[in-house]
């Protein structure tokens, strides 16, 4: 029975909710030494959680004896740098959403590990909800038909912490911040050989006074003809929502992972206590989850990294996925400039996604557009002329 | 007291809908007289409903001496032979949505009510819902600050009717059945007053054997920078869904018009009855409402449409909001077609409204990107440099 | 098409709810004459609803000439008197919930009208809403086979009137107050036919300095076998919980008349205007209904009050019904002093029902207790044994 | 770090969620050796779960020298005697629920296991899911107030095994297999030191051909003035009803465990796989849970099962907490029987609860009942007079 010793690079809320998870349950795994480029915050981190070390050198945590693995929690412009020292060290690096700023960026990290041959892995942990995975497993075996339409949306009212606010260090606002998720859960359920083959974004700064863009809506369309759309927004009140929801041509799926999971509080607000994340106020109508590190994905996300790594297999989330991530939010920005869709610019490993395929029945050589059955059991039949194409009714006995 | 007689042209689904209003509760108006292209229908259709005449010629029942009022219920390429009979008629006019097929042919019937001086209301029910009424109110309230997004969908398996499916006869597909409805229910909204300005359209036929679209997501652009956006589908799969949401700087609506409205009945498939529009079976989880015609505004609407007749005033909905759901629905299509954002082409007779206003404070001349509050009661600030833009926290006591 | 001319008593809420609903909409209902005890508030009342007339000798608005229909909104402990003479003046008397403070008071009102011949409705809005109305459809049409369990819910944080906490004037606590409108609803779905047989109850004052109950659940064993079970709170913090559930051999019903009826606001508390009943803030989620008169049953009551009145016909909910009610509470409050069950002293005017059916199959003469399909196609049954009872398990092929 | 090699007793359904929970995610705890009474149930156990061992001697499991915990997951009949073996073995014992069939056989099973010092844990999930772990901080933390009343709601369409509908093997029936739940649910959320007083239970079998009640409601008053409600039921339709609800002098707690928790399927029915447990089809719409192990409970179970182990300290479900249970159920039967409230008959280990305190204010000495803020701003206060009792309004300025 493996377990691992994990070196932390970051004590943000990140740091904060992957450690919880490594030492949550009756979990193996531990987080070793911390870094921090905050003495300060990384002693308090350290005592938080127990971990018996903590440094303000990134390279003394990634080649310390013990530690077998690198988590990097920190801000979106430090990846490539300390990425590039786990993989010199050969150690396996699980790097924190998004991979990069840029599709550029995020190859030149994946080609790093890569050459390196370090195990990599991608904490995509929205992908990783009971809910995603479950309904992953549902669309796989057939129950929902084929996929013809994904939307994901993340919407609450703005990050934490200031660089996230800042364009050049995180890469963009709300769509690098959050759709970056919603990216790759639409991947997950329209299937992740289907390529992205062009976006559609819109993208503004409607309240908050920054440059980022505090709002944005976006379409991808896939070589199977699937649309996935997603909605994200720094101008949310009311939490954190946290939906997605999946058509297919034989069924529907609806996942809230947050505001209405069948845990509903009314207080008059007296007292205290951590309620949920994003929370505006706790008064009135409070709508938590109830475990959030497993609802939220932490926990099955390190359960597939760690088994991936023991088992010498790829995790279902990898540098390459977030590699194609940042080169659909690469599109994104550009579509949302020029005004038009735009192609995905990625080199594509996936293979062919047919066209969803239409069933449509035939009577008498005309093809059928729908059946109905009437009240006084006749059947009703809507038929598309053969030559024609008109569409007629025509009742049957 | 003043009462209407009514001559209803056309006895499908829509004219049962809007009869079994007319003739609901303690209401004062009624049906006098039921035109139909068929003899069978217009007699079935009288019988049902207690109508006193019916005929197979729309002149005779329009110019019919008791009636005042005429109904249109009929299939979309109707409309303007139709109308145009009424306003010479001097009768008063209500129409069912869409108003026409173009945004060309609605505008000659709008100038052909408008030149006769008839009375002319347009019969969008879904924003007379009595959720989106209140909905209204909410939000010129203030309760929920300026408008930044809204979002309507409608969604179902299709049609009953074979015209529908035939973009000739209809004038496109679920943009033109369904997106009517989204349209207007998003110009409620974000407010009447506030000009569409752009349309980006995603629209394709997936699963049906036809020409139009069975599948579309559109957004528009509004004068103020509130962006409105809308899905339709013919291929939904679980019933009618009719959802819509709005996104405000100080607040949220989410509406559930049909499928989740606080009504839950499980049967093992036994027993009879009707149970909801569109939906696929009556076994397991079913999801009715609870008075159909109220829920989906058909009361509330034709309220409206005779008290504004009886004061002398316009309707909520006019001939002139139905040629505006047209125009953004011919920039629909057209950008479906170029694949780039298309200007709304149309009289605008609305005013000016400004962009949604940033109300950033000030701290030291930088701007407040975020406020909050510690556990430990300090408050922290993220704060947008004057000079620079760079973003950084600053903590005060 | 007949119009009535109704002598409103009492200015409370109630009678507002009453005033609006008739008119509401394109209503030929009005009313003529509005008594209140105070000038003041007879005033205001007929001021705020265009009301022509208004008194404060409750016999002058009886006796109006142009009045045909005595609607009683008053105070418990005054319904007595109002009805007496309203019966003498030959009027029609539509009286609000609950009829009388004990079983004794209403069986002389019931009597008084009966001998009087005057029609006379019970004004039980919550068994006219829109849910609860086609829940009884869903019900007689067999969806859920025979009814086993109702269980009907009434919360909230107190009425707003002192007299209501007043047990001498009111003839009761939460029970009076919210519970007859539950012991209403059960018997809807129960069946009207089928007789409340024995009352089990607890009754607490565990908030409020008063001596009426503030809360109480109450059981009630109907002669099908079928059980009835109500909880009423004065204690409620979150707003108006009305909620009903039930059971059958082949079905389920769940229905929720106000805080989950899919509509949702989230405010940060600014904006004005009335949100919902018994709301308790106007700042975070906040759950209004649509149309609250139309929700709360108030529009199809008095429409089933006056058809009837025109037809000739008994209306859904008469006097007798509430007589039946004080009779079940009376029970009730005997009961929660008894610590046993009580039986239902009443004069009972229904039929017989029998018990529920048990339909279980027989498998080589033993009884079929459940069936199953195994993962692997094959059956299994688990039987009792014809003669020992013992249960068994059999797989079949 | 410390991990357990567990004796996994019985292969039932429980037993396998048993496993999966152990060998779930990066547990460091493993099952060693399975016993089934049937050779053929235990193999294809032990291969399901990858168990190297597998006997029909439960001696032979229980003695095993790897093995140091015992989990117990057999028929309620058997618990008694499986349990002495391995307290006698010096094993630590994890028993599922209930403890045993009556309150004098838990007593025997509680002092055998003090008498031998061995830990010992009762199986008790529903107290452990996430959402009941939070709503119990929530409770804790004062953010409710006081509690006032717990329902809990275990209903579905009845048992998969033959021994549950066998009262003799079982100990009852709804009761003992779904209210032993119920009464440790509402233990949590009203306070484990707050003493089950009395018991009022209304029980009938009105469905199945079975001795044992299909159906129950009970009532359970607590020392502090709280009551407990719960609902079990064997005739549900419509898959597994898990509710519990919480009501607080300052708020309100609403927990949906399984079929409304934000997982929405719709399916025209093909596909495969599980989806929930109890679920009657697979077709039209479907309510799974994400992951069904973490969100019924086991996975926190078993975590505090183990943690109590390694450090020493009593698990938060203990035997006596299982005799307690028992008690409870003992005295709703004989309430069931004698039809009047009776006694819980149990040896108390905890303190005393004062009585749910009355927090009225004064004005002028007399208390407020209810405090109202009216539309024109001045306050209105319903006053209980400080004499007569009597309830007025008054308002102030």
């Amino acid at each position: 029975m493996n377990s691992h010793n994990v070196a932390m690079l970051g004590t943000g809320l990140i740091g904060d909710f992957y450690t919880m998870t490594l030492h949550g349950q009756r979990n193996r795994d531990r987080v070793g030494v911390v870094y921090s480029r905050s003495e300060e915050r990384g002693e308090a981190f350290s005592r938080r959680w127990g971990i018996p070390e903590h440094t303000t050198s990134f390279e003394e945590a990634i080649n310390h004896d013990d530690v077998d693995t690198v988590v990097v929690g920190l801000p979106n412009f430090l990846h490539e740098e300390v990425i590039t020292a786990a993989a010199d060290a050969g150690k396996a690096v699980l790097c924190t959403k998004p991979l990069a700023r840029t599709g550029e960026e995020a190859k030149r990290i994946l080609d790093k590990v890569e050459s390196a041959g370090v195990f990599a892995g991608y904490l995509e942990d929205l992908c990783y909800t009971p809910k995603a995975l479950k309904a992953v497993q549902t669309i796989e075996s057939g129950r929902i038909g084929e996929v013809t339409w994904v939307r994901s949306r993340e919407t609450h009212p703005g990050p934490h912490s200031a660089w996230f606010w800042d364009s050049t260090k995180a890469g963009g606002g709300a769509i690098v911040d959050l759709g970056c998720h919603c990216i790759e859960i639409i991947r997950s359920f329209v299937g992740k050989g289907n390529r992205p083959v062009e976006v559609m974004a819109w993208a503004d700064t409607l309240v908050h006074p920054i440059e980022a863009e505090d709002n944005a809506v976006v379409l991808i369309k896939f070589e199977s003809g699937a649309l996935g759309q997603f909605e994200v927004s720094w101008t949310f009140r009311g939490g954190m929502d946290l939906r997605d929801e999946v058509a297919g041509t034989e069924g529907t799926i609806w996942l809230n992972h947050f505001l209405r999971t069948g845990f509903e509080i009314y207080s008059s607000g007296g007292g205290g206590g951590y309620v949920a994340e994003k929370l505006e106020s706790t008064e009135g109508w409070l709508f938590p989850v109830g475990d959030e590190i497993s609802e939220l994905g932490y926990v099955d996300m390190f359960t597939d990294m760690f088994d991936a790594m023991d088992e010498g297999r790829e995790p279902r989330e990898t540098f390459y996925d977030g590699y194609l991530v940042n080169a659909v939010m690469d599109a994104a920005y550009k579509s949302a400039a020029s005004r038009r869709w735009e192609p995905v610019e990625v080199e594509w490993r996936g293979g062919t996604t047919p066209r969803i395929e239409k069933k449509a029945g035939l009577h008498d050589g005309h093809s059928i557009v729908k059946q109905e059955t009437l009240p006084d059991g006749r059947v009703k039949l809507m038929l598309s002329h053969k030559e024609t194409g008109e569409v007629f009714d025509l009742v049957t006995d």
